[in-house]
């Protein structure tokens, strides 16, 4: 321990219910910007076999006996209390060397992404206990053994295990759909910036909104934790390949196939198409794009732009441009007014980033900025950690090693130069697998041409245009709903995309039987399942009395050729496979005049909707119809409307009813089948 | 090498494009029943940096430029050829302990597989070159900015390493999604057996359906293989967990984030539920199922049931009936007449089994027959690897760990009673994770609570019960339809799984930016992206000349009071909120009487239909309609369809077309929205 920190407040565990301090006096943290002492870390003393059990047995159990709508509305309660207090977050920011806008992108990027799943939450899943996963399988000819796929929560943990650059964001993407689909978490935070991830977990646990075991935080060393582990947990690891790779081989994550998501930093690529020449709007938000990614976090972000790939002819321009640009980037102590770029993370990390510019430069020649002088407009440059933007250029990229594989973690980029779009694209994947990599063009061909070999070897492309200039998110945000991982060496992994990053903490099961066990397994009418006809119209009844299986067998109807000419004149649709005999006979499909398809789906909403005010408010929609066996004049169709699927909606007095609706015709053969949708009252009268 | 097998055929590798032989002289296989030799196995000198380098530049390229459709097509073409030669496969199959039933499992059963992907790859995937992964997402309020995820070919090889106990169905259900897929497969089959392999091989790469390179055979040890493969190729495991250990953590694969999938033999579990009672009809089931499923294969199957949980009451009478079956499978030489079971795959095998099984006695007693003791009806008992069924009884399964963990993998299960239903779940939970495991019971109640139990720690779970007794599949089928894989000990992969399985030799990108270049490269017009209206209506293209993004804005139509009326009595749907002023404005969701939405979608078809004869031949359904807003009398509708995907028939004069339909009302608001589906012919006239 250093002297004059032995008073350093020690930061504290959560874990079991109370919080905790680590036996040992543990390692001093320090602000990146002013080398003074922040706190203490140490987590040595844990039980981390009873913390797993801890959240298994307390966190999962409370979590699982909630809806999906219920535990969105518990991300959307921390996302508001952690709002309220967003101002605490940010004093505490600076000492990571975050700005004011390095920590909007942590503190309230990751809020918004605790309300980004609250809402898809709500919006893309059932308020039940389970997802359905596709649609069920018919195993048999007679339709008596079918099979679903479900999605069922897992019973274990999941163990986070996060960077030091986003101490708030980098907890809460992966907090939001571990919670979301009833798993409880225990996050590890880097120790370097522990202390802002420890008060944004005070927080939630001061609150209360969680149940007991839902999150529980180590601050620390996670020591055998891993020996613990089984197959019911999930470790997601976010930080450097050569940690990954140890945790990846761990001996009970090996044995218990243990389910492991990796995110490593990779050597990610802008391109600036060969259409986006200097004076180019694209030119301009590729110069802006690849300054900004240079010096937001002061570079300390996994998705940054490494690698500026550009058009032989232009790299001249481009390193004009950037240098311009990156000369009036104020470096400086955060926490003070026009500072527009903070130090690392630490001096160890700069240290850490000047050997690599050193290995850099064994293959590349410095274009702007220099790594050993440093230009402060506030701060001390040899207590804080501070570095000024490097720009490298590389001439010959595509027989250099050390540009597509050594990362200097920092303000730090290489200009490499490329002859063809294709060239270009094949540097790219020189990374051997990005998180992300941009292309700049407002060329459609060179749009698809680079995304097309991009993809394989990328989680997310972004293709930048001045269509998309003003609302584009940039190359290295990550968002909610798409995707955030990458193949190779970005790890393998993938986080968030929306719904895909909850399945990630569920068990994919295909369930097996007759229709009717299946039914009451997956709590979805499938077809050839038992239903019920009590004579009481579906219609009648509430959401609080309907059940899964309620059928209304209706009455008939005999289409005329009146009818269809009749529905061709009042609604204007005069195809002519409904009006004219010979040309209908001349169709591929029709034996002659075909009534509409919207004539029959009408005319079966009259045969089984019953007219007075009741518990059905509204159809709000109809899904998958098909039209399977033209209806000719003549045919008597008949309706059989089966209750498929109940979800009440959460604090609302109503829900939706999904039902099957199969129009037969005399013959039993299905004319159509769709499912209709209804918003049901949950109580009536 | 064995005296009296020099001149024994060596089995050879396709690789690059020839058949080789190892450098060596290599192992000897023999006769599973009679101990004969069959052929001798040796990979030695292959360079198989180059084998994969063929795939890669031959066998990938060929594929990624065929359709899906086309690649299912191959599909097709390879199950009637190996269809046709079956017999040679059985002929040969016979020397692997197979009897003709264990046979069709593996030949037919793989060549099922090929002909299910062929079906599901051309009714559920489109024919182009690109998947499209979920919806559109919308970036931006003002839609300037929008993402799609994709799912593109991934540009290496896939290694199929399998299992010795189906060479032809362990090889053809990967091979099957691996080529649908647009990948290069590189077979290595268990050397035990890999004779049948290579025959099946023999016939598919004679035929000439495959192009070179997409599929590569290495009979023999793949040596530094794995030291060679990238992010771009995919590993694919089935066998022991210790095997599978060993290629997890391989350098190679580790450092490159590799894709790695597993599927290890795992302790499944069968439970006879507490309502099925002797006499039952699912007790006889159950009974039956695992008789099956102990002597099937010999019960040399990673799906096997190896655990039989049982009421404890009921365990003398499951263990008398179990007893009195297994009496009856003829034990003998598959090639002959009457026998029911073969011998295991070989003499090693069976004094492994036979080790397993003493394993299992330190917990379990036996309860029908003697590892020791073999009677055959044919064979030598000495030569051939022969093993009657083996019974055993644990009386403490709660207690004990051996019965949870040691796999003898032969005719070999133990009988575990319980007390609970949730014991029963508890019992069979201890295996770890599983491939599968079965429920017999007849009570909707206890299938829906064992499932629950059961699908976290489990890939598939079979409910057993009178209604699905003659179309059931059984507990250890793997459908193609279905996944087939587990958690935990089985090793955490997940294969098959219909289109599922197709998504694990693809690569998921997220791709963002302006709706055109979105659309551009993904091939599906978003909204927010660019439209055409060249004078012509888009019903008056042929598939060839009808692009994406052309539209049709309609005319436009006012609604009146009177169309309501008429509609509503047209059809019968007199539903209150359309009929009555007072009843509809009490309803939450309209101000007034409101048109019908049938008749909203009728009005926009007759505004945006051609009636003439022409290219579009028919609509053959609707998609994700939604209301979005009410219509009221006075307000005037209008329409844009735009065409939003083209997607041509293989082998067909026409193809699909999607449309988005928009609804709009005077205001601009949005009515309803819907994806029109039609079938286009490909020229017209």
């Amino acid at each position: 321990m250093s002297l004059g920190t032995a008073d350093l407040r020690p930061l504290e565990s959560y874990v079991r219910g109370q919080w905790v301090r680590g036996a040992g006096s543990g390692q001093v943290l320090r602000d990146a910007a002013t080398g003074a002492a922040v706190a203490r870390i140490d987590a040595s003393g844990i039980d981390f076999a009873e913390v797993l059990a801890h959240g298994r047995t307390k966190g999962g159990p409370a979590l699982r006996a909630m809806t999906f709508h219920q535990r969105a509305g518990l991300l959307k309660d921390l996302a508001k209390l952690l709002m309220d207090a967003k101002e605490e977050f940010y004093a505490l920011s600076s000492a990571t060397g975050a700005t004011r806008t390095d920590g909007w992108i942590d503190i309230e990027g990751g809020i918004g992404t605790l309300f980004a799943y609250s809402s898809l939450g709500r919006r893309q899943l059932p308020n039940t206990h389970l997802l359905i996963d596709g649609d069920p399988e018919s195993l048999a000819k007679d339709g008596s053994f079918a099979g679903q796929h479900i999605l069922a929560p897992l019973e274990g943990a999941a163990v986070h295990i996060n960077a030091f650059n986003f101490p708030c964001w980098g907890m809460l993407e992966k907090l939001a759909p571990t919670l979301l689909a009833g798993m409880p978490a225990l996050v590890k935070p880097a120790s370097q910036t522990a202390y802002l991830t420890e008060l944004m977990v005070r927080h939630i646990i001061d609150s209360g909104i969680l149940p007991e075991g839902a999150l529980q935080l180590v601050c620390g060393s996670v020591g055998d934790l891993l020996d613990h582990v089984t197959c019911q947990d999930v470790v997601t690891f976010t930080g450097s390949a050569a940690t990954g790779r140890r945790l990846r081989t761990h001996q009970r994550i090996v044995d218990a196939s243990v389910r492991f998501t990796m995110e490593a930093d990779s050597l990610n690529a802008a391109i600036l198409g060969p259409d986006a020449g200097p004076g180019s709007e694209e030119f301009d938000l590729f110069v802006r794009e690849v300054v900004r990614e240079m010096t937001v976090k002061a570079g300390q972000k996994c998705t940054a732009i490494r690698r500026v790939l550009v058009p032989r002819g232009a790299c001249e321009a481009v390193i004009s441009a950037l240098g311009a640009r990156l000369g009036k980037t104020s470096l400086g102590n955060p926490a003070e007014e026009g500072v527009r770029m903070g130090p690392l993370a630490s001096l160890t990390q700069r240290e850490e980033v000047r050997a690599r510019i050193a290995l850099l430069r064994t293959e590349a020649e410095l274009a702007y900025g220099h790594p050993d002088k440093v230009a402060v407009v506030s701060g001390d440059p040899d207590r804080g950690a501070f570095l000024n933007p490097v720009l490298l250029y590389c001439d010959k990229p595509a027989s250099s090693t050390t540009v597509h594989e050594v990362e200097a973690f920092g303000p730090v980029a290489t200009v490499l130069p490329y002859d063809t779009l294709e060239e270009a694209v094949e540097l790219a994947r020189r990374g051997g697998g990005s998180l992300v990599a941009s292309v700049f063009t407002n060329d459609a061909t060179v749009a698809r041409e680079a995304v097309a070999g991009l993809a394989p070897w990328h989680g997310r492309v972004m293709i930048g245009n001045r269509a998309s200039a003003k609302t584009s998110t940039g190359h290295g945000s990550p968002l909610p709903v798409l995707i955030h991982g990458g193949p190779g060496r970005a790890g393998g992994g993938e986080e968030m995309g929306g719904v895909r990053g909850v399945t990630h903490f569920l068990q994919r099961c295909a369930v097996q039987g007759a229709p009717d066990l299946v039914t009451a397994v997956a709590g979805r009418w499938i077809r050839g399942a038992a239903t019920r006809s009590d004579g009481v119209h579906p219609f009648r009844k509430s959401l609080a009395e309907i059940e899964i299986g309620d059928q209304l067998i209706t009455g008939t109807r005999t289409v005329t050729l009146e009818d269809i000419e009749h529905f061709a004149e009042f609604t204007g649709d005069t195809f002519y496979a409904h009006m004219d005999e010979a040309a209908a006979k001349a169709n591929p499909f029709f034996d002659g005049r075909v009534a509409h398809g919207y004539f029959v789906v009408s005319v079966a909403a009259g045969l089984f909707v019953q007219p007075d005010p009741g518990p059905v408010l509204a159809n709000y929609g109809v899904d998958n119809l098909r039209f399977l066996t033209p209806v000719y004049p003549g045919d008597t169709l008949q309706v059989a409307l089966t209750c498929k699927e109940i979800n009440p909606r959460e604090g609302a007095d109503y829900g939706e009813v999904r039902w099957d609706a199969t129009v037969t015709n005399q013959n039993g053969a299905v004319v159509a089948q769709y499912d209709v949708l209804t918003l049901v009252a949950k109580t009536w009268p």
